[in-house]
């Protein structure tokens, strides 16, 4: 064993971990900046039956909303005294997302404190038939967070207040402004963590989290918000309060409401409270960075793993060796064992280390014996695992500096997560710059990624519809954790049948029949 | 630890084991029987602005749907040949609840094979304005799976093929009628488990589980089906098919819609077939038995055992001192140890019985040092845990022997779940013969039982509304698993605030306009 797995020490120190994607505590050079949804294509879309042919992610035509008169900003700052925001400085980063590649032209920030607040302001917007964009931490990546014209921002930043936590069971309840990475702090106090973990988490809020439905590095271990979020507050478009906050664990009084705003991506309404189960916060953490030659070899690791440490497995992610060399040029992170095709990044969280220890020793033991890895490391010290993490964590910000990133978040058959790369690499030959692949093999999503050094018509046109109907072919989902948001809306036949697709629709007419939340997102344009 | 634990050897082969409610391998008397909701109870509803005042369980005046006509039986016969039943001895079981307090008066059952024979149904039924009672295993207790008046009862027995299972991802999919200890069986063998356990398991069907969002014996392990059903096939009112069958652990195309039909109790859709996340099986299950002296000692121990145990906690089940009366009484089950006021049982599930075992020594012996139990025994090999499971399972069972019962499932923060049976045994005094608390602690799930030598209105009268009263003064739920069915649907308003019950409403009009699947169940009569 101690051949192979060296000490983190040599490379402890050397790497700060990006705790965010939009961080202001880590350096780093902004993603290039081309505004090309609003640039190189139309904005009308020309769909067919069978879903849209061309620029399907541009921004279609602005909707018949009313504009922002002087009266209208009169109401607003006589319910938001000093919270009703109109300088275009502090207006711009609300109005583009964290990749830059969707820019809005909003004149109005709301930011509410309470419910009420919420309320009175969606009342008067959906009398006066004014377009709104609920607005969380803003680090979604398809463009679902920002105006796509000139729809009011509602952000819920100020929000961000805990409301109870009981200790017994584990179940907390506060506003949806509350930062995930502050609602994790204040659990840690307390012997509990946040059921969800994600790179963006000293940036999104844990409204937004829930409206997009996040997955991120814990869901192998505690499963989807479908199941941890107990209860939501949740204010429709015409005003009303929907009160399901629930603080129970088992509830079957009539339809689970809650469950309609989960992963709806603000578009039904504006959630302004949550209460979600929390697990104990874990008394033995260990991270593994390893490497595989093959990817192979790589499922047949996850397997052994999933039979070995059973129980105590939290994490299953890997990376491919063309994210190492980004990592390594734009980042400077050096990899912590030798080269290989694959790395793996395990985490294990238990309640005894010596027995978690024993569990690893021999999963690794046996990992080492069949050769199913060539190299790995262990890290047991929080730091460290840190260090490890971010390996992971900061392939997303490597990227940027890559040049145009063409991003996929694709769920598929375990086994055929891989496939896509390869096939994607071949197809498209030397058009592009990098392509690379990682993401949570445990759940089968893969985060496919391509670089171009410009935005490039030609190299999205040979990307796409290619991906999606790669994806369709499989039965997988073109998008497995990011939601559709404005890019993807008009891809979602690739993997919901029509039927689905209008129901969603009645869904949306019902609960907001003027369509002013979020428009332009998640639903395809050919159905509004 | 020997002092204080025994063997269950004692008692290991004196006991059999009822795997489901209504097993027939397992003799019985019959509950009492009393029509009372079809005999003392007005068929009308007299209900006002805070929710209905008398006899709210009674069915309401019959709807006004078309009846059967030969020419009706006619088309059935022609879709379904030999498979639409008519004969009134056949019918008899399908019209009674396994309570035997809810009994309709259908002369058509009708047993599809596949899905579009369902279709096919309700495409027709809904053109005719015949009103459908989907049926699956018939094991609810809320008189939700039975026909009210001349409902055609649609059964998904028939539909009980296992479609796939990907044995590395643990997804399982089937048809709607596999009865979940078959699907138990088929996934046993391939070193997988389904992850919910019920006592029903032998008769009930997972479409029925879905349905109904079945909680049971290994919620607090695996989470709610919110969080396993992965997909579903349903057929809608007027026969569309809904294909959400994904077999993807992450899907973020649009709104959730399976999310809908998940405890909807059979009143917006059909679900024809399931995927479901199967947990792996566990390599080592230990049982534990123990006696405590106060609620609060159990509810210490629940705090002990939840650090002390950590990941392989499976359940943690209680009983009360008069379930184990009831237990001795009418089933002649011995008590596995001495007498105490409350019981509970711990079941641990893990990947390496040497660190299982050694968390339960540590934890037990913690229990016992700080004197938190009386008294225990532990069981590791199979047949005598299911010996003292049995012990839990069984008091339904043995309640049915004790006089008519008035039960409720009630959901509570855990600290105050069984204040409820001390109070109720206060405020009812000598009109009860039993009051029984036993449940699901890990959930904060209290099953309420009490009863009287004969159904008796004014013991009921005592009871309701003082128990759901009691429960929404608590923030509770008046039905944690159970779900509303006939016999709760108008104490909606107890766990429910308008706004949503109203937003259920609109969700049953458009998904049902003509209100003919499974009506009189799920929503308060004022709705419709």
């Amino acid at each position: 064993m101690a051949r192979l797995f060296r000490s983190t020490q040599q490379f402890g120190n050397v790497l700060g971990r990006c705790r965010t994607h939009a961080c202001a505590a880590t350096p780093r050079r902004s993603p290039v900046e081309h505004w090309w949804l609003f640039g190189l294509c139309s904005h009308k879309l020309h769909t067919v039956a069978d879903g849209p042919k061309s620029c399907p992610a541009a921004a279609p035509g602005r909707l018949p909303f009313s504009t922002v008169t002087p009266d209208d900003l009169d109401f607003f700052r006589k319910i938001l005294p000093g919270r009703t925001i109109t300088d275009p400085d502090l207006l711009q980063s609300s109005n583009v997302d964290w990749l830059k590649t969707v820019k809005g032209s909003s004149e109005v920030l709301l930011r509410p404190r309470t419910t009420e607040d919420v309320s009175q302001i969606l009342r008067y917007c959906n009398r006066r038939n004014l377009a709104v964009n609920p607005q969380g931490g803003n680090t979604g990546l398809v463009g679902g967070s920002v105006p796509v014209y000139d729809e009011i921002i509602v952000s819920t930043a100020l929000m961000n207040n805990i409301l109870s936590f009981d200790s017994v069971s584990g179940i907390l309840t506060c506003q949806a402004g509350c930062v995930l990475e502050n609602l994790t702090l204040y659990l840690e106090e307390r012997d509990y963590i946040m059921p969800l973990d994600l790179g963006a988490k000293g940036s999104c809020q844990i409204g937004g989290n829930v409206s997009t439905n996040a997955g991120g590095l814990r869901l192998l271990r505690y499963g989807s918000l479908h199941g941890t979020v107990l209860g939501l507050e949740v204010v429709l478009a015409d005003g009303r309060v929907l009160d399901c906050l629930s603080t129970l664990r088992k509830d079957n009084t009539g339809y689970d409401l809650k469950q309609l705003f989960i992963g709806s991506e603000g578009t039904l309404g504006v959630i302004t409270a949550v209460s979600i189960l929390c697990p104990r916060k874990p008394k033995s953490v260990n991270v593994v960075f390893l490497g595989c030659e093959t990817f192979e070899q790589l499922l047949q690791t996850f397997q052994l793993c999933r039979g070995m440490l059973g129980e105590i497995l939290s994490a299953f992610e890997f990376l491919d060796s063309e994210c190492m060399r980004l990592l390594n040029t734009h980042l400077k992170l050096p990899n912590p064992i030798s080269d290989c095709h694959f790395y793996i990044v395990i985490e294990t969280s238990g309640s005894d280390p010596r027995h978690d220890g024993e569990k690893l020793h021999n999963f690794l033991e046996e990992a080492m014996t069949s050769s199913l890895v060539n190299d790995g490391t262990v890290a047991t010290e929080e730091s460290k695992a840190k260090t490890l993490w971010s390996m992971r964590e900061r392939v997303t910000e490597a990227l940027t500096h890559d040049g145009y990133t063409y991003k996929y978040d694709i769920s598929l058959p375990v086994d055929r997560i891989y496939q896509l790369v390869t096939d994607m690499r071949e197809h498209l030959g030397d058009k592009a710059k990098s392509v690379v692949g990682y993401g949570h093999v445990g759940d089968g999503n893969l985060h496919l990624n391509i670089t171009s050094p410009t935005k490039d018509p030609e190299v999205l046109a040979a990307i796409e519809p290619f991906v999606y109907e790669w994806t369709a072919s499989c039965q997988g989902s073109i998008s497995a954790e990011h939601g559709l948001g404005l890019k993807k809306r008009n891809y979602i036949y690739y993997s919901k049948p029509r039927q689905a697709v209008a129901l969603m629709s009645d869904i949306k007419a019902m609960l907001d029949p003027k369509g002013i939340l979020n428009p332009y997102k998640t639903l395809p344009d050919n159905l509004k």
